[in-house]
Protein backbone atom coordinates (compact mmCIF):
# COMPACT_ATOMS: atom_id res chain seq x y z
CA UNK A 1 0.00 0.00 0.00
CA UNK A 2 1.16 3.44 -1.00
CA UNK A 3 1.76 5.56 1.88
CA UNK A 4 0.29 9.46 2.24
CA UNK A 5 3.23 10.89 1.18
CA UNK A 6 3.76 8.43 -2.24
CA UNK A 7 0.19 8.93 -3.19
CA UNK A 8 0.22 12.26 -2.78
CA UNK A 9 2.99 12.61 -5.33
CA UNK A 10 1.59 9.81 -7.28
CA UNK A 11 -1.48 12.29 -7.70
CA UNK A 12 0.48 15.27 -8.47
CA UNK A 13 2.02 13.71 -11.11
CA UNK A 14 -1.38 12.33 -12.87
CA UNK A 15 -2.50 16.26 -11.74
CA UNK A 16 0.61 17.48 -13.98
CA UNK A 17 0.17 15.26 -16.51
CA UNK A 18 -3.44 16.13 -17.59
CA UNK A 19 -2.77 19.94 -17.11
CA UNK A 20 0.49 20.03 -19.52
CA UNK A 21 -1.10 17.23 -22.15
CA UNK A 22 -4.10 19.32 -22.40
CA UNK A 23 -2.29 22.46 -22.79
CA UNK A 24 0.34 21.08 -25.18
CA UNK A 25 -0.85 18.20 -26.30
CA UNK A 26 0.94 14.77 -25.60
CA UNK A 27 3.87 15.00 -27.84
CA UNK A 28 5.23 18.22 -26.75
CA UNK A 29 5.50 17.70 -23.46
CA UNK A 30 8.98 15.82 -21.86
CA UNK A 31 8.82 14.04 -18.71
CA UNK A 32 11.57 16.49 -17.31
CA UNK A 33 8.58 19.02 -17.75
CA UNK A 34 5.62 17.02 -16.03
CA UNK A 35 8.03 16.30 -12.65
CA UNK A 36 9.28 19.96 -12.47
CA UNK A 37 5.08 21.11 -12.63
CA UNK A 38 4.35 18.57 -10.46
CA UNK A 39 7.28 19.30 -7.98
CA UNK A 40 9.06 15.81 -7.49
CA UNK A 41 12.74 14.62 -8.84
CA UNK A 42 12.92 13.23 -12.11
CA UNK A 43 12.75 9.16 -11.98
CA UNK A 44 9.23 9.62 -10.61
CA UNK A 45 7.59 8.92 -13.52
CA UNK A 46 9.58 5.98 -14.16
CA UNK A 47 8.98 4.69 -10.23
CA UNK A 48 5.00 5.43 -10.56
CA UNK A 49 3.78 4.90 -14.31
CA UNK A 50 6.97 3.13 -16.04
CA UNK A 51 7.30 6.16 -18.64
CA UNK A 52 5.31 8.75 -20.32
CA UNK A 53 3.09 6.47 -21.97
CA UNK A 54 2.12 4.91 -19.02
CA UNK A 55 1.17 8.41 -16.90
CA UNK A 56 -1.06 8.57 -19.93
CA UNK A 57 -2.86 5.38 -19.69
CA UNK A 58 -3.26 5.60 -15.96
CA UNK A 59 -4.99 9.43 -16.57
CA UNK A 60 -7.01 7.85 -19.26
CA UNK A 61 -8.16 5.08 -16.95
CA UNK A 62 -8.55 7.51 -13.88
CA UNK A 63 -10.71 9.45 -16.10
CA UNK A 64 -12.73 6.53 -17.41
CA UNK A 65 -13.65 5.30 -14.35
CA UNK A 66 -14.68 8.06 -12.47
CA UNK A 67 -16.65 9.77 -15.22
CA UNK A 68 -19.42 6.99 -15.67
CA UNK A 69 -19.20 5.02 -12.21
CA UNK A 70 -22.28 6.32 -10.75
CA UNK A 71 -23.90 6.92 -14.42
CA UNK A 72 -23.85 2.73 -14.45
CA UNK A 73 -25.02 2.28 -11.21
CA UNK A 74 -27.92 4.42 -11.93
CA UNK A 75 -28.73 2.51 -15.13
CA UNK A 76 -28.50 -1.10 -13.60
CA UNK A 77 -32.37 -1.51 -12.60
CA UNK A 78 -35.12 -1.54 -15.27
CA UNK A 79 -37.69 1.86 -14.42
CA UNK A 80 -40.13 0.74 -12.40
CA UNK A 81 -42.91 3.36 -13.41
CA UNK A 82 -43.40 5.99 -16.06
CA UNK A 83 -42.39 8.52 -12.81
CA UNK A 84 -39.22 6.77 -11.93
CA UNK A 85 -38.30 6.73 -15.42
CA UNK A 86 -38.62 10.29 -15.18
CA UNK A 87 -36.47 10.55 -11.97
CA UNK A 88 -33.89 8.37 -12.94
CA UNK A 89 -33.68 10.46 -16.41
CA UNK A 90 -32.78 13.71 -14.05
CA UNK A 91 -30.39 11.87 -11.77
CA UNK A 92 -28.40 10.81 -14.94
CA UNK A 93 -27.99 14.38 -15.75
CA UNK A 94 -26.96 15.68 -12.18
CA UNK A 95 -24.30 13.19 -11.95
CA UNK A 96 -23.05 12.53 -14.96
CA UNK A 97 -22.69 16.93 -15.35
CA UNK A 98 -21.20 16.62 -11.92
CA UNK A 99 -18.75 13.68 -12.87
CA UNK A 100 -17.53 16.38 -16.37
CA UNK A 101 -17.26 18.74 -13.74
CA UNK A 102 -14.68 17.33 -11.56
CA UNK A 103 -13.01 15.71 -14.74
CA UNK A 104 -12.70 18.99 -16.33
CA UNK A 105 -8.74 19.54 -15.83
CA UNK A 106 -8.42 15.80 -17.73
CA UNK A 107 -11.32 16.67 -20.91
CA UNK A 108 -9.18 18.83 -22.39
CA UNK A 109 -6.42 16.40 -23.24
CA UNK A 110 -8.85 13.35 -23.51
CA UNK A 111 -10.82 15.58 -26.27
CA UNK A 112 -7.36 16.29 -27.77
CA UNK A 113 -5.60 13.07 -27.88
CA UNK A 114 -9.37 10.95 -27.91
CA UNK A 115 -8.52 7.87 -26.50
CA UNK A 116 -10.66 4.77 -26.28
CA UNK A 117 -12.77 4.72 -23.16
CA UNK A 118 -13.26 1.68 -21.18
CA UNK A 119 -16.21 2.57 -19.16
CA UNK A 120 -17.57 4.45 -21.48
CA UNK A 121 -18.55 1.44 -23.89
CA UNK A 122 -19.98 -0.24 -20.41
CA UNK A 123 -21.96 2.92 -19.93
CA UNK A 124 -23.48 2.62 -23.58
CA UNK A 125 -24.34 -0.41 -23.50
CA UNK A 126 -26.40 -0.03 -19.88
CA UNK A 127 -28.19 2.97 -21.17
CA UNK A 128 -29.06 1.10 -24.47
CA UNK A 129 -30.22 -1.80 -22.22
CA UNK A 130 -32.38 1.13 -20.16
CA UNK A 131 -33.92 2.73 -22.79
CA UNK A 132 -35.13 -0.44 -24.21
CA UNK A 133 -36.75 -1.35 -20.76
CA UNK A 134 -38.51 2.01 -20.65
CA UNK A 135 -39.87 1.45 -24.69
CA UNK A 136 -40.91 -2.27 -24.00
CA UNK A 137 -42.66 -0.73 -20.84
CA UNK A 138 -44.06 2.16 -22.82
CA UNK A 139 -42.12 4.51 -21.20
CA UNK A 140 -40.40 5.79 -24.38
CA UNK A 141 -41.36 5.66 -27.75
CA UNK A 142 -40.82 2.87 -30.08
CA UNK A 143 -39.00 4.66 -32.94
CA UNK A 144 -35.90 5.89 -31.29
CA UNK A 145 -32.59 5.22 -31.42
CA UNK A 146 -30.56 4.67 -28.41
CA UNK A 147 -27.28 5.80 -29.70
CA UNK A 148 -28.93 8.78 -31.14
CA UNK A 149 -30.30 9.76 -27.38
CA UNK A 150 -27.36 9.11 -25.22
CA UNK A 151 -25.19 11.29 -28.27
CA UNK A 152 -27.81 13.81 -27.11
CA UNK A 153 -27.24 13.18 -23.24
CA UNK A 154 -23.42 13.17 -23.57
CA UNK A 155 -23.07 16.05 -26.13
CA UNK A 156 -25.19 18.73 -23.78
CA UNK A 157 -22.91 17.65 -20.39
CA UNK A 158 -19.79 17.50 -22.27
CA UNK A 159 -19.67 20.90 -24.16
CA UNK A 160 -21.44 22.96 -21.32
CA UNK A 161 -17.80 21.37 -19.15
CA UNK A 162 -16.38 21.90 -22.25
CA UNK A 163 -17.22 25.33 -23.33
CA UNK A 164 -17.21 26.49 -19.73
CA UNK A 165 -14.94 29.52 -19.91
CA UNK A 166 -16.28 31.08 -23.44
CA UNK A 167 -20.07 30.53 -21.75
CA UNK A 168 -18.92 32.43 -18.72
CA UNK A 169 -17.48 34.87 -20.19
CA UNK A 170 -19.88 35.81 -23.07
CA UNK A 171 -23.14 34.85 -21.05
CA UNK A 172 -22.19 35.17 -17.42
CA UNK A 173 -23.31 31.82 -16.94
CA UNK A 174 -21.08 29.93 -14.57
CA UNK A 175 -22.87 26.02 -14.07
CA UNK A 176 -20.01 24.64 -11.81
CA UNK A 177 -21.00 27.62 -9.00
CA UNK A 178 -24.18 29.01 -10.44
CA UNK A 179 -26.53 26.73 -8.33
CA UNK A 180 -29.88 28.32 -9.78
CA UNK A 181 -28.57 27.92 -13.34
CA UNK A 182 -27.24 24.56 -13.15
CA UNK A 183 -30.50 23.51 -11.59
CA UNK A 184 -32.51 25.75 -14.17
CA UNK A 185 -30.05 24.28 -17.11
CA UNK A 186 -31.05 20.55 -15.99
CA UNK A 187 -34.52 21.19 -15.72
CA UNK A 188 -34.64 22.44 -19.23
CA UNK A 189 -32.64 20.11 -20.63
CA UNK A 190 -34.39 16.96 -19.08
CA UNK A 191 -37.77 18.74 -20.31
CA UNK A 192 -36.34 18.76 -23.78
CA UNK A 193 -35.13 15.10 -23.87
CA UNK A 194 -38.09 14.00 -22.24
CA UNK A 195 -40.51 15.93 -24.40
CA UNK A 196 -38.81 17.33 -27.56
CA UNK A 197 -39.86 20.75 -29.07
CA UNK A 198 -42.89 20.34 -30.84
CA UNK A 199 -46.59 21.20 -29.27
CA UNK B 1 -9.18 43.49 -56.62
CA UNK B 2 -6.88 40.22 -55.93
CA UNK B 3 -5.11 38.82 -58.79
CA UNK B 4 -5.75 34.74 -58.75
CA UNK B 5 -1.92 34.10 -57.81
CA UNK B 6 -2.68 36.58 -54.76
CA UNK B 7 -5.69 34.96 -53.69
CA UNK B 8 -4.47 31.56 -54.08
CA UNK B 9 -0.89 32.63 -51.43
CA UNK B 10 -4.06 34.35 -49.38
CA UNK B 11 -5.17 31.48 -49.30
CA UNK B 12 -2.76 29.00 -48.28
CA UNK B 13 -1.55 31.47 -45.15
CA UNK B 14 -5.83 30.97 -44.13
CA UNK B 15 -5.17 27.51 -44.79
CA UNK B 16 -1.72 26.57 -43.11
CA UNK B 17 -2.73 29.11 -40.31
CA UNK B 18 -5.70 27.40 -39.26
CA UNK B 19 -4.00 23.73 -39.31
CA UNK B 20 -0.94 24.86 -37.42
CA UNK B 21 -2.81 26.86 -34.49
CA UNK B 22 -5.37 23.79 -34.36
CA UNK B 23 -2.49 21.33 -33.91
CA UNK B 24 -0.35 23.38 -31.22
CA UNK B 25 -2.06 26.37 -30.42
CA UNK B 26 -2.01 29.78 -31.49
CA UNK B 27 1.16 30.89 -28.84
CA UNK B 28 3.30 27.87 -30.22
CA UNK B 29 3.52 28.93 -34.08
CA UNK B 30 5.61 31.29 -34.95
CA UNK B 31 5.41 33.57 -38.42
CA UNK B 32 8.19 30.98 -40.59
CA UNK B 33 6.44 28.01 -39.38
CA UNK B 34 3.00 29.06 -40.77
CA UNK B 35 5.04 30.85 -44.66
CA UNK B 36 7.07 27.40 -44.93
CA UNK B 37 3.55 25.27 -44.72
CA UNK B 38 2.41 27.58 -46.87
CA UNK B 39 5.34 27.64 -49.48
CA UNK B 40 4.97 31.70 -49.13
CA UNK B 41 7.97 33.87 -48.11
CA UNK B 42 8.11 35.47 -44.85
CA UNK B 43 6.85 39.01 -45.49
CA UNK B 44 3.54 37.28 -46.62
CA UNK B 45 1.43 37.48 -43.20
CA UNK B 46 2.78 40.58 -42.80
CA UNK B 47 1.43 41.92 -46.52
CA UNK B 48 -1.82 40.28 -46.30
CA UNK B 49 -2.60 39.99 -42.55
CA UNK B 50 -0.71 42.82 -41.31
CA UNK B 51 0.60 40.32 -38.42
CA UNK B 52 0.23 36.76 -36.32
CA UNK B 53 -3.02 38.31 -35.02
CA UNK B 54 -4.67 39.58 -38.07
CA UNK B 55 -3.96 36.40 -40.05
CA UNK B 56 -5.57 34.93 -36.88
CA UNK B 57 -8.15 37.77 -36.88
CA UNK B 58 -9.12 36.72 -40.35
CA UNK B 59 -9.50 33.07 -40.49
CA UNK B 60 -11.88 33.21 -37.04
CA UNK B 61 -13.63 36.16 -39.41
CA UNK B 62 -14.07 33.62 -42.29
CA UNK B 63 -15.17 31.07 -39.90
CA UNK B 64 -17.54 32.53 -38.53
CA UNK B 65 -19.07 33.88 -41.35
CA UNK B 66 -19.25 30.77 -43.58
CA UNK B 67 -20.32 29.19 -40.70
CA UNK B 68 -24.04 30.86 -40.18
CA UNK B 69 -24.59 31.83 -43.30
CA UNK B 70 -27.31 29.74 -44.62
CA UNK B 71 -28.52 29.13 -41.46
CA UNK B 72 -28.92 32.43 -40.50
CA UNK B 73 -31.08 32.89 -43.88
CA UNK B 74 -33.28 30.13 -43.38
CA UNK B 75 -34.66 31.36 -39.85
CA UNK B 76 -35.07 35.09 -41.58
CA UNK B 77 -38.89 34.22 -42.40
CA UNK B 78 -41.85 33.16 -39.86
CA UNK B 79 -42.73 28.97 -40.31
CA UNK B 80 -46.03 29.16 -42.67
CA UNK B 81 -47.78 25.28 -40.66
CA UNK B 82 -46.93 22.73 -38.79
CA UNK B 83 -45.59 21.36 -41.87
CA UNK B 84 -43.36 23.98 -42.79
CA UNK B 85 -41.64 24.16 -39.56
CA UNK B 86 -40.93 20.55 -39.25
CA UNK B 87 -39.15 20.94 -43.19
CA UNK B 88 -37.23 24.01 -42.05
CA UNK B 89 -36.06 22.43 -39.04
CA UNK B 90 -34.62 19.60 -41.04
CA UNK B 91 -32.94 21.67 -43.34
CA UNK B 92 -31.21 23.66 -40.58
CA UNK B 93 -29.68 20.33 -39.02
CA UNK B 94 -28.55 19.52 -42.76
CA UNK B 95 -27.26 23.01 -43.57
CA UNK B 96 -25.67 23.50 -40.42
CA UNK B 97 -23.99 19.94 -40.38
CA UNK B 98 -22.56 20.81 -44.06
CA UNK B 99 -21.03 24.18 -42.67
CA UNK B 100 -19.46 22.77 -39.75
CA UNK B 101 -17.92 19.30 -42.22
CA UNK B 102 -16.50 21.90 -44.36
CA UNK B 103 -14.55 24.06 -41.66
CA UNK B 104 -13.91 21.33 -39.47
CA UNK B 105 -10.00 22.04 -39.56
CA UNK B 106 -10.85 25.66 -38.23
CA UNK B 107 -12.69 24.25 -35.97
CA UNK B 108 -9.82 22.45 -33.45
CA UNK B 109 -8.40 25.96 -33.49
CA UNK B 110 -11.75 27.90 -32.41
CA UNK B 111 -12.69 25.27 -29.80
CA UNK B 112 -9.20 26.06 -28.20
CA UNK B 113 -9.02 29.93 -28.43
CA UNK B 114 -12.64 30.31 -28.07
CA UNK B 115 -13.06 33.54 -29.90
CA UNK B 116 -16.27 35.80 -30.04
CA UNK B 117 -18.07 34.76 -33.02
CA UNK B 118 -20.42 37.45 -34.03
CA UNK B 119 -22.46 35.77 -36.74
CA UNK B 120 -23.04 32.78 -34.14
CA UNK B 121 -24.58 36.17 -32.16
CA UNK B 122 -26.68 37.04 -35.05
CA UNK B 123 -28.02 33.14 -35.39
CA UNK B 124 -28.55 32.86 -31.99
CA UNK B 125 -30.88 35.84 -31.95
CA UNK B 126 -32.84 34.54 -35.60
CA UNK B 127 -33.08 31.05 -33.73
CA UNK B 128 -34.51 32.34 -30.82
CA UNK B 129 -36.82 34.91 -32.95
CA UNK B 130 -37.74 31.68 -34.97
CA UNK B 131 -38.66 29.12 -31.84
CA UNK B 132 -40.77 32.16 -30.39
CA UNK B 133 -42.98 32.76 -33.97
CA UNK B 134 -43.28 28.79 -33.60
CA UNK B 135 -44.79 28.82 -30.17
CA UNK B 136 -47.11 31.60 -30.95
CA UNK B 137 -48.31 29.60 -34.16
CA UNK B 138 -49.08 26.77 -31.61
CA UNK B 139 -46.48 24.65 -33.50
CA UNK B 140 -43.39 24.66 -30.57
CA UNK B 141 -44.12 24.22 -26.82
CA UNK B 142 -44.98 26.78 -24.84
CA UNK B 143 -42.28 26.00 -21.89
CA UNK B 144 -39.31 26.15 -23.83
CA UNK B 145 -36.04 27.78 -23.32
CA UNK B 146 -34.77 29.29 -26.72
CA UNK B 147 -31.09 29.09 -25.46
CA UNK B 148 -31.23 25.23 -24.42
CA UNK B 149 -33.05 24.54 -28.10
CA UNK B 150 -30.04 26.10 -29.85
CA UNK B 151 -27.82 24.10 -27.63
CA UNK B 152 -29.10 20.87 -28.00
CA UNK B 153 -29.04 21.80 -32.33
CA UNK B 154 -25.45 22.77 -32.13
CA UNK B 155 -24.23 20.64 -29.68
CA UNK B 156 -25.03 17.35 -31.62
CA UNK B 157 -23.95 18.66 -34.95
CA UNK B 158 -20.42 20.73 -33.07
CA UNK B 159 -19.39 17.08 -31.60
CA UNK B 160 -20.57 14.69 -34.53
CA UNK B 161 -17.76 17.29 -36.31
CA UNK B 162 -15.20 17.31 -33.41
CA UNK B 163 -15.48 13.59 -32.85
CA UNK B 164 -15.57 13.00 -36.47
CA UNK B 165 -11.88 10.90 -36.38
CA UNK B 166 -12.99 9.50 -32.91
CA UNK B 167 -16.52 7.87 -34.46
CA UNK B 168 -14.97 6.63 -37.68
CA UNK B 169 -12.22 4.73 -35.59
CA UNK B 170 -14.25 3.28 -32.91
CA UNK B 171 -17.93 3.02 -34.47
CA UNK B 172 -17.03 2.76 -38.00
CA UNK B 173 -19.40 5.91 -38.90
CA UNK B 174 -18.34 8.39 -41.17
CA UNK B 175 -21.03 11.09 -41.24
CA UNK B 176 -18.40 12.73 -44.16
CA UNK B 177 -18.45 10.17 -46.76
CA UNK B 178 -21.36 8.01 -45.50
CA UNK B 179 -24.66 9.16 -46.95
CA UNK B 180 -26.84 6.96 -45.94
CA UNK B 181 -25.41 7.28 -41.87
CA UNK B 182 -25.65 11.01 -43.02
CA UNK B 183 -29.65 10.54 -43.59
CA UNK B 184 -30.33 8.34 -40.69
CA UNK B 185 -28.24 11.02 -38.27
CA UNK B 186 -30.57 13.91 -39.45
CA UNK B 187 -32.96 11.80 -39.55
CA UNK B 188 -33.09 10.56 -35.88
CA UNK B 189 -32.00 13.74 -34.38
CA UNK B 190 -34.56 15.99 -35.96
CA UNK B 191 -36.96 12.96 -34.67
CA UNK B 192 -35.64 13.50 -31.18
CA UNK B 193 -35.64 17.14 -31.08
CA UNK B 194 -38.98 17.36 -32.53
CA UNK B 195 -40.59 14.76 -30.26
CA UNK B 196 -38.30 13.50 -27.02
CA UNK B 197 -38.00 10.21 -25.80
CA UNK B 198 -41.25 9.86 -23.72
CA UNK B 199 -44.17 8.22 -24.87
Amino acid sequence: MDSPKEKSTKERLLNSGSILFGEKGYGQVSVREICKHAHTSMNMIHHYFGSKEGLFEAIVDHFDKQLFAIPIKLLAKSPRSKEDFQAKIELLFETTLDAYLENKVILVFVDREQPKLDSLIEFSIGFKAFIEQAQQLGFARKELDADMVLGFMLDRIHNQVQFLPWIKKNHGLDIENDKAYRTRWCEANVDLFMNGIAS
